[in-house]
């Protein structure tokens, strides 16, 4: 194995303080129109988003964590033992935390007094609505309600999500660099899939290739592979091997600093047919729409009819045609023809064309884009309309 | 980048659907007894523990996943679309999918359909007790319930944690298959790791060996490196470079066909100090000690105390000294004082013994175990006493 490239950090890790500070007080300002009184946060990305705090520890399914946002002053973080090293290099100062797994307890009585001090008459609001939940057991929530009796439980007033729609400079950076990342790592494709390699062995490969060129970890890496198209974006590999005539789909969410990209490459085995060239061609075409469409202004709606327009003349795409990007792999809104949110400064998104090809197989293309004050920008390098080549060798090509 | 060695498929992927069908029955043998008509389950390794569904798609928060197990009969799955094909290759003939996003029902209407139908009665259980949470919205459950008024959902009375805790031999062979390629990318540490390199650089590259011994992907990485110990064991790499006297430690939970192994080891850059030395032989002490009592009948708080008699005679180490491992990086039961239930045949433990040193810092070794009906059997290769060594070269030693 040849070693990786020198560490790429374009950008600083995690946030200066100010930054981390100014979104609390964002919060804060937009509890104060709700008549919330505090936010209970319980999952990774809304604990990271206020505090900085970047683990991968949250795989463990054991153990709670929370953060209370006051309505004025700083949030204090109520989580296990084992995370109070890590919190404690954070800017937060109020850090309460128990020995866990403890019988019992399980930090509802730490939380229970927090609540009580920072929301003394009950006005609790946590995120409820799309995409989001509570990382918390339905029994220690029942748990937790009955230690409080008086306060009330309502959803946070969509606080949490509409904060993170609009990404700051730091952290566009960051998936900027991840997108930069993964560009780098579909151009080697080539060196690491082809005619009879297992695709389960392309995707380990892939996954190399997105470490050496810099990637944190891969969370995400899903695609397919068949003749002319493949079946669904989801699934695992399997370890059929590639073969003359397949398209590949490699769709990958690697994170850089805790930020993700989240696109997709197809790439034709062997000379593509015309039908594949011209599927391809229209999804860049769908994707490019899109791209010329989007500026502040025009709304998710009327960006999903310039990529529908180019799929699906006359009719509509099933699904969705892209979505937010970030912290997660996926975030809000999703690209779809109901969607009457405007687009605005700082929101990442993925523009996500998929056709449904005569075969009943699909091909997607996916691209990531920073909405400007005038337009947009690409995050991910634009893919041209000519997919691109895995070549079949001389000798195979003699092959019966 | 050299070729990964050869695809490693020692066991055949996935289970025969006589295995995902005998779960299914155990599990309505428990609900006929609880008196349950139905379970609803919403969580991946719920939906994969019954029906063998297997994708990565489950970091998109985007869309709700439903399966209900009714009191006989196959289970339904309630799913998106864009899960439907790959759910139609299972062993589920009822497959019930909506195009999603989609505005306003998100699945929820045709889950209460389903609920009606299959729990005339109402009585529906959820999985709610430790390491459980709903992966839905608390709108769309306070809506679920609105739809299904005289439903009444109650906790899933520990039936899927109890069928999960012991492991089939088929299960088995895939977490012994991902102890196999751990312990094989370990090995390799010293090739990836020494003295100036960054630690976060060493957290990639080491990522690349586990894909390249085969692991499928790598979800979860931390450790730690610092002279003599670390601060904690789940933090993300820094890019300050190891220095001669660190102890570095990395803790890995790899997939192979969805099963996951969970443990570390540690290095000493350059010669240990005496200190090091005897931590080290302690861990490995104490990890030896609850492998000699693991079996049949004694406790999880046996084998706590076997630990425990090692690393801080007369008194109690604080937290957890194990727990159990299969289709998530850390399951239940956890290795504590209080826990009473006795260790049975088919139970995959991790013991995790941890020290906390005079400078406060701390080191941690962590194993693999299998509960066999006569004892135990080690599924990572156990580390020998002494601590591994990143040799510092000989122009190194020199400089000053």
């Amino acid at each position: 194995m040849t070693a990786p490239a020198s560490s790429p950090l374009p950008t600083p890790r995690g946030f200066p303080e100010a930054e981390l500070r100014a979104r609390t007080a964002a919060a804060q300002a937009r509890m104060a129109e709700a008549g919330l009184e505090a936010l209970l946060l319980t999952t990774e990305p809304a604990l990271r988003y206020f505090t900085g705090f970047l683990t991968r520890f949250w795989g463990s399914p054991t153990r709670p964590w929370f953060l209370v946002i006051p309505a004025s002053g700083d949030p204090v973080a109520v989580i296990p033992a084992i995370g109070a090293h890590l919190m404690g290099q954070s800017w937060i100062s109020d850090v309460r935390s128990w020995s866990s797994p403890e019988p019992g307890d399980t930090g509802l009585r730490l939380l229970s007094d927090c609540l009580v001090e920072k929301a003394p008459e009950g006005r609790v609001g946590l995120p409820s609505g799309p995409e989001t939940h509570l990382r918390l057991p339905l029994s220690d929530w029942a748990r937790l309600r009955a230690l409080l009796p008086r306060h009330h439980f309502t959803d946070d007033a969509e606080i949490l999500a509409d904060l993170r729609l609009l990404k700051s400079p730091a952290e566009v950076a960051k998936i900027e660099t991840a997108c930069a990342i993964a560009t780098r790592a579909f151009d080697r494709v080539p060196e690491i899939a082809g005619p009879g390699v297992a695709l389960d062995q392309v995707f380990r490969r892939f996954q190399m290739l997105c470490l050496e060129e810099g990637a944190d970890w891969v969370p995400y890496l899903a695609g397919g592979a068949g003749p002319g198209g493949y079946g669904d974006v989801i699934s695992p590999a399997t370890p059929a091997p590639l073969q003359k005539g397949d398209v590949l789909m490699l769709d990958t969410g690697l994170c850089h600093d805790g930020y993700f990209c989240d696109f997709d490459r197809n790439f034709s085995v062997g000379a593509p047919s015309p039908e594949t060239v011209r599927a391809h061609a229209r999804l860049i075409g769908a994707a490019r729409a899109g791209f010329d469409l989007a500026r502040p202004g025009a709304t998710f709606a009327d960006l999903f009819g310039a990529m529908n327009r180019v799929l699906t003349p006359g009719g509509t795409t099933p699904g969705r045609l892209g979505h937010g990007l970030g912290m997660e792999l996926t975030e809000g809104p999703s690209i779809v023809p109901w969607e009457g949110r405007d687009l605005q400064p700082g929101m990442v998104l993925t523009l996500e064309p998929l056709l449904t090809l005569p075969s009943g197989q699909v091909m997607v293309h996916e691209e990531n884009i920073l909405i400007t004050p005038t337009g947009a920008r690409w995050l991910s390098r634009p893919s041209g309309p000519e997919i691109a080549l895995l070549p079949v060798p001389e000798a195979a090509k003699a092959a019966p």
